[in-house]
């Protein structure tokens, strides 16, 4: 879908397919609708992120706390959204072995009891080596900086799902 | 569920109890339980509300951008959320005749039209010829008072989710 298309929705439409390109938050689309039309899938992708970072910080954990665990309890039972669902997949986090899988639930546990919201990463920009090196990284982290690095890798998730839906920019010509 | 018990529920719990105090929008529970421990319901409700006013104009058009059509197509297609399917055939809205029921589609259509957003109304506090005044009525509103209106509405359900989740406060002894 082409942005001219995309600025034709009308708002049920729109959010139907975009809704959740914030993990659970479709009121981040529904809320951008409002600043229709954008003349470029990346000024549609700035208006998501503007209203992300207007957000007060108790917003900002709001969006972590509607993530799922990676490679947690959502994914074992089959109730993660189709495109955590795949994006997880891809990352081989539905494929771990059980020592790889203890070692993620312990570290997923002690990354939540110390922030308060769950570890998020986009799993897509990454491979399981690099994810389960990062989860025990970031474990050591202050709260505020991991907080703006989860809000960091929602963008970039953010992004990945955006790309997959609206057609982006065309290159400019030489 | 009193508030202590509340207050000692992780966020996934949370979430999962509260997250649909505001149809469809769980960041507002998963938000505000930055905000425990809450000495009240009456606290809880009071972060909730003021997390809702704190977002921008398009954040609070975004809240009512996820609410269903007042016996509209997920009324009829039984895809309606829990709480809103009970709230909507406590009204009467599943029992519409077909003047009615025409009546109801195309004023919807025209609030849409006129504002970008549905007509939110809490059903459980109206019946069906008050709804159907209102819903009339109220197409002739202003757009910014039509908007600070249905947020008035969608903090009323959210009253009234929350009273049926979490118990009151018990009165002041005499």
């Amino acid at each position: 879908m082409d942005i001219a298309a995309v600025n034709a929705l009308p708002y049920e439409d729109f959010v139907d397919i975009l809704g959740n390109v914030v993990e659970k938050c479709p009121i981040v689309a529904a809320a951008v609708w409002s600043r229709r039309p954008f003349v470029s899938s990346t000024a549609l992708e700035a208006c998501i992120n503007d209203f992300i970072d207007a957000l007060p910080e108790s917003g900002k954990e709001g969006i972590l706390r509607c993530h799922p665990d990676l490679a947690g309890r959502d994914l074992q039972s089959g109730t993660l959204t189709r495109e955590s669902c795949e994006e997880q997949a891809r990352a081989g986090m539905d494929a771990l072995n059980s020592a790889e899988a203890s070692r993620v639930a312990w570290l997923n546990e002690e990354y939540k009891k110390r922030f308060g919201f769950p570890f998020v990463i986009c799993a897509r920009m990454s491979d399981k080596a690099d994810i389960l090196r990062q989860l025990s990284e970031r474990n050591q982290n202050e709260r505020a900086v991991e907080r703006a690095r989860g809000i960091q890798e929602v963008k970039k998730i953010c992004h990945l799902r955006l790309r997959g839906l609206v057609l982006t920019d065309a290159p400019n010509k030489l």
